[in-house]
This record gives structure tokens, sequence and C-alpha cells, in this order.
């Protein structure tokens, strides 16, 4: 059993990063139960979801690996842990749409809900919940000095690989995935490396084609009561697809 | 004297837009005494800024066409006069920048107003006064066949050869050009040609590089009061950019 008793290096909404205690190029990373919406103006626990989660995380960059597409990820000694190597990481939301829904309609008033991008498109938004992490330019990114041209191009490809990955192991089921947020680091050699969580708060997915059958988090941001009823059933969501997940 | 009585091809808020009358390839844009910011909440007229706008939009495009950038300028037969090539507009404005202010700081919270950017950094912003302009990856608007790919790429380059030119004729007579907003269209053999107007509502232009000596349309939106004497004082930083540009 990893020792996650020291002090965190960093910690999430939904997660905690600490070092690892035997080997200072990787961190332990545990899943915690919260789960919010809206920039954090809703926020719950759920019982579990921490495990569920790290589960799926942990499933996902198996897959990945399987794929050809390396991660931070290394190990998962517990449902709700993560072995992976230290990242510093890029404040960056890399976000891959097959379909248009969501903020991009808000966005793009000519797009209709549904309408299919093939190849799937690739924005990126800066991490900054105060301002709703708002899209960012490629080139705002290297003027800031968030990434390089060279590594957003990079991450815009390796974007598109993992969503096309995902997307057949979906399809494999019946599922269609219409988005996936991703975000990177750099390892202690600076070789941009897909790091943090992939987990159920990370994507729509929409068995069967159909948005009203959605599994994912967005059931919780739409909920309009979330009352002990409705956290029981988002929990046997994330469960389903925890299970689902370890099966691709 | 160009006929410009027949029915507008197009209206915005600061021109019109007439079929020429002898040559379909051409059009003639007629300059307003229109004046709007915050996407048309506050309005006013001030007489002569049409002719002001269009000797200032003239004087930019024959400069840049001395610097070997072509554009739709063709002649211009009367102050708020100009034919040009016959476009179909791509609906978005493509802004370089080379200091950061305004809505840069406020999407980016990292950067501090003046940091200077080099090379200048381009952004897009599709054109849609009710969702304020949103900006635009470039992956969205190929999604939505706005632009190729290709046609990004170019647009991004030019941007960034018009804000180098501008920047060198400001510079010469002490003024620092913070920022530019330009527009493409299609000729009618498809090819991509620099076309709207850049005028003293396209840029930011701060001479001896003092924000509070500004002379473009920003001094328009900040002012807490718009009454006669503010619009004279206006109308004058508009006459004197117009007597500037000429001497490019």
């Amino acid at each position: 059993m990893e020792d996650t008793s020291g002090e965190p290096l960093a910690e999430g909404k939904t997660k905690i990063v600490y070092a690892h205690p035997h080997d200072t190029g990787l961190v332990v990373i545990r899943h915690k139960d919260g789960i919010t919406a809206g920039d954090g103006a809703r926020r719950n626990q759920i019982a579990g979801k921490g495990a569920l989660s790290g589960r799926t995380t942990a499933a996902v960059f198996r897959l990945l690996a399987r794929e050809g597409i390396p991660s931070h990820y290394v190990d998962s000694p517990a449902p709700d842990l993560m072995v992976a190597r230290r990242c510093a990481m890029i404040p960056l939301e890399v976000v891959t749409r097959r379909l248009a829904t969501g903020s991009y309609l808000r966005r793009n008033p000519a797009a209709s809900e549904g309408e299919r991008f093939d190849p799937p498109l690739v924005e990126f938004f800066l991490k900054d919940d105060a301002r709703h992490d708002p899209l960012i330019a490629v080139d705002a990114i290297v003027a800031q000095h968030l990434a390089t041209a060279e590594e957003a191009a990079a991450m815009g490809q390796r974007a598109r690989a993992v969503f096309l990955a995902l997307e057949r192991a979906w399809a494999a089921q019946g599922v269609t995935l219409v988005d996936l947020k991703i975000e990177f680091g750099r390892d202690d050699q600076g070789a941009l490396l897909l790091a943090d969580v992939i987990d159920n708060d990370s994507w729509r997915i929409w068995p069967g084609g159909e948005r009203t059958a959605m599994l994912d988090k967005q059931r919780y941001r739409e909920a309009s009561v979330v009352d002990a009823s409705f956290l029981a059933s988002l929990h046997d969501s994330y469960a389903e697809v925890a299970e689902r997940v370890e099966r691709f």
C-alpha cells in the first residue's frame, strides 16, 4: 500500500497529489469523493466516487498504453489511488469534440446541436475558474509561455489520437463519445506527457447516440434538483461507466 | 463621381457597400458619420467622420500596396468613398497585438498591462455582436467552413505583415501601434484578400507610447460622458490621425 500520509503537493476539487514516499520521480494521486460543477458553484459528496473515478482513469490509461499513447500512469495500487510520473502541469484544458454541443454552441451560433466534426476539432482553454476557463488562442498560449508552438501542435495531435482511441473503445459498446477534456504536463526531462485523470467527469458519452441516455457528469451539471435520490442514481451511472471502461 | 444611388449590397454601422455602376467586379463603399461601441450599445454621429475614415483607410491601403501587401482597395474618388474589388467577406475579425491590453487582459489574468509580444500575436474572433464577437479556435473556423486551415494560416501571416508595416509607419512619427483589427474576403477567383477598412476605429495608437495620449476609438469606448464637447474633441483626434496617416 502506498503511503499518502505526507503533505499534499497539490489538492484539487476531485483529487489530492502526494509525493511518492520512495521515488522522487513519482507521485501518488488519491481520487476524492467530491463532485463539483459551475466552477465550484455546485458541490456534493458521493461516497465511493473516488474509487470509481480511479478505476475509470486507470482503465483508460491502460487502454491508451495498449494503443501506443503514453501517459503519466504507472500503476493503480488501490481503486482510489494512482501512481504516476511526476509532471509539471500545463494549465490548459485540451478539448476534442466530435459533436457540437454545450459551450461550443453558445460560442458559435451558426453551429447546430449534434453537428458532426470530421476530423474532431480541438480547442484550448485556460484553466481559470474565476474566468470560467476561457478559450485561448495558440498564439496567446505561446506568448504567455504556457507552451511552445511545437508543444501546442503536439497537444492538438495527441488530443485527437486519444479521442479516436477512446471513441473506438466506446463505439464497440454502442456508446457515442461526444467530446473529451484532457490535460498535459512535462516530465522531469521536459517532455510533454498526457497527465491528470481521464474519467467520467472528462467526457460526454451518449449510449446509442442518445443525448437523453447520457451517463457522464453532464447529468449532474444539468440536474434541476440534487437530492439523495439523484445522487444515488448518479453513483450508479459512475459505477456503470467504471465497469464498462474496465471491459475496454 | 461614383454613382452610389443604387440599392446597397450591405450596410454596417459605419459604412454602406454599393454595387459599382459600371463594373460588376467592383463595389463602392461610402463611409458613414456614425460611431458605435459596446456592440452598438453606444451610438453617436460625428459630422465629417466618414470623410476622415475614408481618408485614413485609403492612405493605409496605399501604404500597404507600396509595402507589397495587396488589398481590395482600388481608388478613393472622394474622401468618404472607396472603390474596391468585390469580395465575399469572411465573418472573422483578425486581431494582432504587440502589447497586452483590453479584452486580452480580461481573458488572460497572468498577462500584465503593456506586456510586449514578440512576435506580435494573432487571435481570431467570430463576428457576432449578440455574442460580443467571441474568440474562435482555428479548428472551429475550419469545422464551420468559415475558412480552410490554409486560409487561416495565411490570414495569420498576412495579419502580422500588415501589423509590422503599420507599426513601422507609426513608429516613424513616434507613435506606438498597440493592436490592430483587420478583415479578409475572397475575390471572384476565391483568392484571399485583405478587405473592409483599416481606419482609426481599427487600432489602438499611443503617441510616445503613452496610453493616456491615445488618439483612437478607444477614447470613445472609455469616455464616461459623451457630450458635444467630447465629440468635438474626438473629431479633432480623427482629423489628426487622418492627416498623420496621409504622411505615411
